[in-house]
């Protein structure tokens, strides 16, 4: 049985949006960081998996949001190696503040692809056995999101070109942008106006430099049905509930 | 006479660029937050200039690089207010590392706002007296970008859909996604092939949500020379020097 991993952390001014409020798009980093910070204690950080020439890609997040931490305020992350099976890992993560009230809860899918041929790799046995996971036949998926239909029409557009400082040290855009780009489809007053609670968000292909995606919302009362384009396929599709404020 | 202000930090994974080091963008949010912290401890931060009335605005930014930190690097940035006249200010930003070099130099010239106004605004003295910065009549400017005309035929030119994610708690684009335009136009090849040594930014105009800029650059040698335009206004203008890797 693995063990919770638990790092500090405290919200810096430019991971809070307009509100003073954690970002949608860096609570996805931040909950990264807690794993990525358990991997180089263990020994199997960035390091080894360029050592490899293996990477983690993740495939789905399924999050609820109970509150976002304020710019200032001091969090706990909070992460645990769930189930691991020879191709894909479970992974929990959390983020709790300063009286251990939760306050994002994460359940997220990975795979491992070897990095030079693009495909699916076997996880290091050294990892399995570092992060001390449970070794499971079959790992049960997470839930679906809502499907956005392809020929539904969209209530929203909008178009973005890829920027340098979209990509990330995996050379393709960086997982926390594509909350950035539904969001920011729904325009500033429904974003001002709502609180996201819930995203369960699916990965289906990576996006690279010099690309232009295109974001495309349905809005369903209180929920939002997403899917990112880039050149004809589809790159990621969400579903985000929100409260109104 | 200002005392050095100083406070630690880890290079974070997400604060790095494709190359694994400290973004360029991220480096003028580092160096704010030195700023920020030391206003918060003073007891003259964000809750005290809302309560006022008043925002500080960048003017312009004088920057050398002499390393940029890795991920997982510990530095310190450290910050002094050094010169205040009634309605101007002059800071000094460093980035160190462990052993006390200076990564990251910076001069900075700040006006303050009235926020509701959108007009200059005098520097409450209880903020001259918390800094302990020197009270002088005239502030020497900063030395002048090299310009880059209008009229003059850029190199590369890309537009960009301001995003909610670029927005801060001013309710404008937040001065990092002006480097951010900057470098992105300049193209992938250019970026990773090059490493910035030195960054002279002034902002003219701010830019609000829901607008689109355009990012023009003339590359003159190892100089790259700026414009980001937004409605036909000139927004920010710097001349940034690069060393070929």
């Amino acid at each position: 049985m693995a063990e919770m991993y638990s790092t500090p952390h405290e919200i810096l001014y430019y991971e809070a949006d307009v509100t003073g409020k954690l970002s949608l798009p860096m609570i996805f980093n931040l909950v990264v960081l807690s794993s990525t910070k358990q991997s180089v204690d263990l020994g199997v950080g960035p390091k080894f998996t360029h050592e490899n020439g293996v990477g983690w890609i993740i495939l789905q997040e399924d999050m609820k949001i109970n509150r976002r931490p304020v710019d200032g305020e001091q969090v706990i992350l909070q992460t645990m190696a769930k189930e691991f099976n020879p191709f894909f890992a479970k992974r929990l993560y959390r983020i709790l503040d300063q009286a251990g009230n939760v306050l994002v809860d994460v359940d997220a899918f990975y795979t491992m692809v070897d990095m030079e041929k693009r495909k699916v790799a076997r996880i290091p046995q050294a990892m399995v056995d570092a992060y001390q996971a449970d070794q499971v036949k079959r790992i049960p998926r997470l839930a679906e999101p809502t499907k956005f239909e392809e020929g539904m029409e969209a209530d929203q557009v909008q178009e973005y070109a890829v920027r340098f400082s979209d990509i990330d040290s995996n050379q393709h855009v960086n997982n926390s942008k594509y909350p950035d780009w539904m969001q920011d489809v729904l325009g500033a007053d429904f974003i001002t106006s709502h609180e996201p609670t819930a995203v369960n968000i699916k990965y289906e292909q990576e996006v690279r430099l010099g690309e232009y995606v295109r974001s495309e919302v349905k809005i369903v009362g209180n929920t939002t049905l997403h899917q990112i384009w880039a050149n004809g396929t589809l790159s990621a599709e969400a579903e985000i509930t929100w409260t109104e404020l």
